[in-house]
């Protein structure tokens, strides 16, 4: 294990991602945080823009120049998307290792992410050089990459309970139905009326059904990873809770199974992951919360032979900051679980 | 349209359905409150027991007698599954309109009760005689019954979306996927640990996964309505709100439709139905709670032949007080809307 | 009782006052809603805009003009402040009777107003008409007033349990600390990031200390009650809820009393007042919520000669909405609490 | 600093203070957690009783016995009060080091204990060899103690920011008023009515005024810092968050102040302090939930000569586990934020 320090800086740092990678990196035995980007809060000390970091960081926010990131060993950027994609490449350029935090670089077709993120991409000859930040399926080229896309919170929470079985060919790869809830902070820092407290309490809402951007990258992905194509119908809907997803997937069945015969394809799929906790019940979201843990449970649909998934994760950590950590761990050499846990 | 003034008496007036009755026969112009009848909290005045109703009722909670129901017209029971059902055969007996909030009369078949609720159903020869109480369908049964079942929360989220679209044979009534989303109230006045406000609070969770009670009953009011026989893989989640559900149903189309043909079937189906508000978008939780309406919204999912449906109610008035007043409403030829509105 | 019926119009009906208006006065027999007007929502249609009144009004907001208040009998505005003081002069002129939500006509002095208020007052002239529109106090002079300045919500709660202590002289004028809490929906519809759920959710703070508007307005209505010049002290919190306010107020004795002598004060003090319930026992916002009530409890902390008073209302009830209507039915003549109960 | 490592046995561990100090202990690099004592959840394995722990403790709950605690270098006990005052005298007879995190010890005089806990103490010996367990004020007694009474989360949140002020004789002793509002997670885990999610979600309710047990802990350490005898009004209330405690106390100045003098009071007191950070405004509760922080602000009352004070705590960390673990680290000679930053 590599037991060297490394300096990492981080773009769009005031955001709730990165916040969250503020938080995590403080206790990373061996990261030292060099710069922090930001671009409304630029020129603000941490401590007041993020409160809860008061005491932990002695610095400020600063405008963002290329040049400002040379002694980075690693740049995270933590920004809404569309940005991402003018910056990456000189950063590239300047023979930098980045971990993007946002969706610019997960989608290999440059057409699949105009479509579904309505803006051209800027930069799509780094798209194929981008390797997708999922440790539990990529972990050799994670290691190896010098872009890594980071996945997606709701993808996370999808492709880990449905990989093992697609590829163990138990399931059909059509006909998913993926019902997500999410946390609202999923949404990033928000001043909109739509988002405000009077309006999300004490209710629930599906949102950008059959639009959001999410569709594309769980499908390419489970394509990836199973060498079929398959389709799922991904219905997002808007939580009263600050963090936290809980996908419940139904699948069916091609052939009769047992409940041993599932728990066996989960446990062997992921035998050797430290996030992954394959559970007798069904998950809950409070026992993931701050944590860069997945807890995935199943349950056999008697009357349907249907086999009903259910996942549950941290949009912020395992779905975010926490799964970019792990991804930078891999890529440096670290231990895998450095700082998270 | 009568204008006469009918006498009401409560059974399990304490609970949350029951409070939630009295807080709107409060308002109701032709019903008179007669006797409240209570278990643990009988001999105490109501304002001691649900402070919200301070001022509005100057009575005590009573224990349930049969006699002392002479002089009502109607008995509301509002009690845990398994007790309406040694109750309601000597209200009957007595030439008492009754009306059932909870389970156990329901389901036709008491083979399915006892597999469902896991006790013996005490009193099958009235299961027969008890019409279902969902007045968008079952209008002149209900104005003539003796006894109303009132329809399950969950199940009036579920059948209400999709009875027009099965009768229409737009979709398949098999590998229907309904996920179902609840406040807490649903589940009762609680003193659980696992319904304690701390661990509920910031977390969601699916519970009673292919073993729900509303299982049956969802499946027999389908078959009912269409004359098919439906599966319907029925997955509840228990949110961190007080009131309210969505439920989120895919469907598969059995042929091509337009978004203006699923518009027009529900808008037929459901004319001259005062709570069924029919919606271009997707429902919200909010809109609904405090009110007996229930809001429908649906999308065509392109790239799967799938036809999604929303709905939302409050659990505790269309899925529960406010559907049983329309129901007694009916029964006693008031307005449908009168106290409800 | 007057039981003819009148025209009301809203200006500002959008808004959660607006909206809390329209929600009271669809179920009051003796009001018809005429026009609705609103800013960035006019031409908007009430059921786009507030959907859950989808149903019970069929109409859409207008662009407010003078001459559109035309065969109004009462024009409500739910305004921020500084608005309705360019309006309210032209109502008057054309003879309209004006209840404002907003607190433009509430203080009498326009240096206080503009102190508080943070900009010049722009119709001095009318703030002496205004008639300040608590009815447990101003019954008579709401009746006929062509102006009522409708009190703020902290005010309310505040004002109501101390005016009778004071009157009676037993508890000292100064040194009233007067800690109050109160849901999101107090401070409107708002598209800050500060209101935004993830920054209120699991939190409360204290805010605007020293300098709220509703200090002097408090301060100048218990001097008109009371006779004497009292200081209050208060400190007002944000909670993560969306309706409801508790007030928790600190008094000192200026002589022995008893618990007996207390409730003899406030039950003569507000005897004949249907929205006022004195409690046995504390108050807790939950009891308030949806209805016109202000619950009053109080506590003698046995070691300090003090007297600690509690009081509960729901913010856009009788701290907004319901309050507006109680006193449109003091001016018209109707039963006090019309629509209310 | 020692950098030796320790054995830690829980009593109670499987409680909400108990599975915080697992949490926070599994990241503390000298301590080994020994042995997990509990009552009902005795012989489950901590994964299943405490699901966010699953993968971090790989062990079972087990029935204390007082020999079960051997080789331990330190107990930690979170049982509910009257419990630990039956065990503490074993354990300090068998030469451990103990911290107990209830009530039992922190009141020297067993009258005060009765009065308020309303239970005889049985081991009223070892009262006067307990020490206050507040690192700012008693470190170097503390280093030495062999039984700590870790404070209660209540008194930590009002004794930090009044101390000084009083030390300073700036502030009146008497006629404090401390409004306190605290998440659910301070009343432990329940299973009564009146904590379940549907009773306490969307509303706030004062409780315990005048007899809640923190009031004699606050005015005794009070008097034994400031050499005067205090008199604080306590009234604390119920918010309806899980975790975080907001105290707002109001004092009366001695003398006219500045800002400045009152910041430099704060800074020269807690100089050193790494938990204690003084803020220029107001604090949040959700700036220190999940921290073993206390964030302090103040305003000065031009009006009223008066000096309010804002602090917050989570009362799970600085309340309870956290500062006990911060005891601990002073207790064996390892950096006092060690584990907890």
């Amino acid at each position: 294990m590599n037991t060297q320090s490394i300096s990492a800086s981080i773009i769009g740092a005031a955001g709730y991602s990165g916040a969250e990678l503020l938080r995590i990196l403080r206790r990373h035995p061996h990261v030292r945080v060099k710069r922090l980007f930001a671009a409304s809060n630029a020129g603000k000390h941490v401590a007041d823009v993020l409160p809860q970091l008061r005491g932990s960081y002695d610095c400020s926010f600063e405008t963002y120049k290329p040049e400002l990131t040379d002694g980075s060993d690693i740049v995270f950027l933590a920004l809404p998307s569309g940005e991402a994609m003018h910056i990456v490449p000189e950063l590239l350029a300047r023979n930098l290792r980045v971990i993007d935090l946002g969706g610019d670089f997960r989608l290999r077709d440059p057409k699949l992410y105009e479509q579904y993120y309505t803006h051209v991409h800027a930069a799509p000859d780094s798209l194929l050089s981008a390797v997708y930040g999922l440790p539990e399926w990529n972990r050799a080229k994670i290691a190896e990459a010098r872009l890594v896309a980071n996945p997606g919170c709701y993808p996370t929470s999808v492709i880990l309970p449905l990989a093992p079985l697609l590829r163990a060919k138990i399931i059909a790869e059509l006909g998913i139905i993926a019902n997500s809830l999410s946390g609202v902070s999923g949404a990033g820092r928000s001043s909109s009326a739509e988002m405000s407290f009077a309006e999300v309490n004490e209710s629930v809402r599906p949102y950008k059904v059959g639009v959001h951007q999410h569709i594309p990258e769980i499908e390419q992905t489970l394509g990836d990873l199973s060498g079929m194509s398959s389709a799922v119908t991904f219905i997002p809907h808007l939580l009263p809770i600050t963090r936290g997803i809980l996908s419940s997937i139904a699948t069916t069945l091609v052939r009769p199974t047992s409940r041993d015969e599932v728990m066996s394809i989960f446990r062997s799929a992921y035998k050797g992951c430290p996030f992954v906790r394959i559970l007798e019940g069904t998950p809950e979201i409070k026992n993931v919360v701050q944590t860069n843990f997945i807890d995935i449970g199943f349950s056999l649909y008697e009357r349907g032979n249907q086999l009903l998934l259910f996942s549950t994760i941290d949009n912020l950590v395992k779905g975010a900051a926490g799964q970019a950590v792990q991804n930078m761990n891999l890529m440096f050499g670290f231990n895998e679980t450095e700082g998270l846990m």
